[in-house]
């Protein structure tokens, strides 16, 4: 696997970041690798996205967590939990284009922490009906 | 990112795989590694999850396609199609389990094919809420 680009966000670590999408998490800015910026043609405004990211920070030793962190939650796997602690950090934010800037892709409230590696973006089944 | 398990499908390769999870895929088998076992404690039948595999057949210097194969249609990036070709070939099924035997999770339609490896599970947000 390798970045294809980097999260550009007001977010400065973990602590900041919202637990889901829902909960005030900020603008953002998808900043691509210039050599993939030919794969964005077709990503326009108001489209829902599904952006992968490499949640750099976790820790990929955690199989069991408390849900959403909270203790008197019974322990849980972390397949059945949005955790980033998991065995491949892969995080899986669903977002709306706001601007197409070259190889800067603006989007709404993302939850991922400033520098975070970009690995992929798809577009949303939900939002978008099949291409 | 490291392996966390495989699918094992009655499809054997690419020109089996209908493109979407609603042509006709068939159910199919997850086969996780024992080490990541405590992982699945609260996955249960009628889950709905997001199966993330890496699509081992795709061709990663793919950045743009005619979607779906149709050559009628523009050529279009990658990031706005589902085509498995792309940089990081990174699939992502939205599936229900139909059941959970030790290491071996059971799913309905999937459209990976046998011996595609899988990468992470988590609780799709529209079936199951936030947990």
């Amino acid at each position: 696997m390798r970045s294809i680009g980097v999260v550009r966000s007001l977010l400065a670590d973990r602590s900041e970041a919202p637990r889901q999408p829902d909960e005030d998490a900020p603008a953002a800015e998808i900043v691509l690798d210039d050599d993939v910026c030919p794969a964005l043609v077709g990503i326009e405004p108001g489209d829902r996205i599904e952006l992968l990211t490499w949640l750099h920070l976790a820790d990929r030793s955690t199989l069991s967590t408390h849900p959403r962190g909270d203790a008197s939650r019974p322990l849980t796997g972390v397949f059945a939990t949005r955790s980033p602690d998991r065995p491949n950090p892969v995080g899986l934010h669903t977002v709306t284009v706001t601007a197409v800037l070259g190889n800067v892709v603006r989007v709404d409230g993302l939850e991922a922490v400033d520098g975070t590696p970009v690995i992929d973006i798809k577009p949303s089944l939900g939002g978008l009906g099949l291409r």
